[in-house]
């Protein structure tokens, strides 16, 4: 982080026609977009959601409401862009970048980024979702796609994942990482009823016995008991952080893989941004373990991106304050 | 509220690929918009934030930070584009309409819109801010310029105002009406220190006892209470039911407006929106008296309506959605 650069975009915050630090948030952004990539006034105009899409064994023990060909099915909704997260991202400016890193079925399409490591994760509930050298590899897609894209100027990515059962092992990361109860920790994901919460709580139970993760050591948790599209995701944030860009972090299954990227690099952790807070049960307290605020509470429980998505506006409007308010002397106005 | 309207947003928001309910207030809005419009896919593109601009006798005990000549400072600030809510509005694509409701000042400006009642309120600390007659004559003004807005297309309308020293009468409205203890309505506005805020309460607690406004009576309470800018917010609110459009309400100025339109005419309750979560101290409760949940959590006091456009993009989002996704049927994915 650049601290001259943020000392610059503090004083001309202060300068701004309106008491210090009423604009709150949208004044810790102009000093976070600035500490980040060295600029006071920064251009953040090319943004991109990075749309991880992976598969999980533990579907296999029905812990979801949708059928784990879902994934596959979204993914080429994606690519026609008729999902939630295209339509937001058209919203916003931003490019959808979608990534098979997992998905347990053949894709292809033109736009599509194939990067599978493997057809889905094993059953959590049996062992583990993947090898440690596999946990790597699928960081690494992450971490390179970042640098791709960064290269060709974006810099402001959202978190997005697409993987049918992913808040199951998002919730046993958080478990063994954060050490929050079972409990507090799982919840409803797509809309399960009651019977089946109680279900998908033994299954998460059993995962973390069979796994016995070491919580010192984040790789090992994210590859017992991860996704690939969550592995995929610790690469994209790291990677945001590795080229003075932002990440966006989305929802409860982005927030895991936020947990384990500042496990493993904690100098990443103020390239961070939290977006929203998802309905999802356990995200309140996830974010709490990451150390981050959400901006936005709209009782969004979707993922893909979507609530990442919807606070570009408010990253963009952080921008503009900064370039186009006025200041107590051009206009005028006297100071407390 | 259109019932049957609001069936057929329900129904195609169900049809979209996506969990039921998973985009939460994004689904909410939509839904409440076809209800307060009559169509399921409202036009809500012309929007307009109303900056309502009055001062306050109450002043000269000592309430704020600023000085009360900041009131018509900030109004020509407005006027010339480089205030906070301009640069939001601009963001939004909304307009600016900036009222002298009651500004302690001559002003003139082709672009502002003159109403002026009187030359601010009286004291509260000392007996009525207003007369009844003062207070209805304001709500006018705010009704008044709504329907001439919405005859020319605007379908959303935010609250905004500009009045140095109004938390004090809105804090005092809300122990009035909604007998929240004052601890817990009285905060720092623009930014006073403890001492300040301590005396800030004894001066609410004055005008209370002075006042004795009847709370089953919100047009007593505002008047004896409040301040200009305040009761035109209240006009704008029920001129937006009146009108079949949006009122989306601000901070907790504004909110404090919504409680007393809410308590005059009910059946405008459901025209409002909440915008953001103030972080003025008796905010969260205000609303809660009102009955309204708020979108973003930005930290935000600054008032001027900003908070409010922040929020504009978040109602064009619902639109896109209803209007852009693609359907299970279209996409070809399964349902739960």
């Amino acid at each position: 982080m650049d601290l001259d650069a943020m000392e610059a975009a503090q004083l001309r915050l202060d300068s701004l026609t309106k008491p210090p630090g009423s604009l709150g948030k949208l004044e810790a952004i102009a000093k976070q977009a600035a500490g980040i990539t060295g600029e006071s006034l920064p251009d953040l105009s090319r943004k991109a959601v990075i749309v991880m899409a992976g598969d999980h064994g533990v579907c296999e023990e029905g812990i979801s409401a949708f059928p784990a060909e879902v994934t596959p099915q979204m993914v080429l909704n994606f690519l026609g862009g008729g999902a939630a997260v295209n339509v937001l991202a058209r919203h916003a400016g931003a490019d959808v970048v979608c990534v098979d890193i997992g998905v347990n079925a053949d894709l292809q399409h033109p736009e599509l980024v194939s990067r599978k490591i493997r057809k889905g994760t094993a059953n959590i509930a049996k062992g583990a979702a993947m090898s440690r050298e596999e946990a790597v590899a699928a960081i690494r897609v992450g971490y390179d796609l970042v640098c791709e894209l960064a290269a060709k100027g974006t810099r402001v990515f959202a978190t997005g994942e697409m993987g049918i059962g992913n808040t199951t092992p998002s919730a046993a990361m958080l478990v063994a990482l954060a050490g929050i109860p079972l409990e507090q920790a799982v919840g409803r994901g797509t809309g399960i009823d009651d019977a089946r919460l109680r279900h998908k709580r033994g299954v998460i139970e059993r995962a973390l016995q069979v796994n016995a993760a070491d919580p010192a050591d984040p790789l090992d948790v994210l590859a017992k008991l991860g996704g690939l599209e969550i592995a995929g995701l610790v690469g994209v944030i790291l990677g945001a952080a590795a080229n003075r860009a932002v990440a966006v972090i989305d929802g409860f299954i982005s927030s895991a893989a936020a947990l384990v990227a500042g496990r493993l690099a904690p100098q990443a952790l103020p390239y961070m941004m939290a977006s929203h807070m998802s309905l999802e049960q356990g995200h309140a307290g996830m974010l709490e373990a990451v150390g981050l605020s959400p901006m936005i509470h709209m009782d969004m429980r979707l993922g893909e991106g979507t609530g990442a998505v919807l606070c570009f506006h408010l990253i963009d409007a952080a921008g503009k304050i900064m370039r186009e308010m006025a200041t107590f002397e051009s206009a005028g106005v006297s100071q407390s």
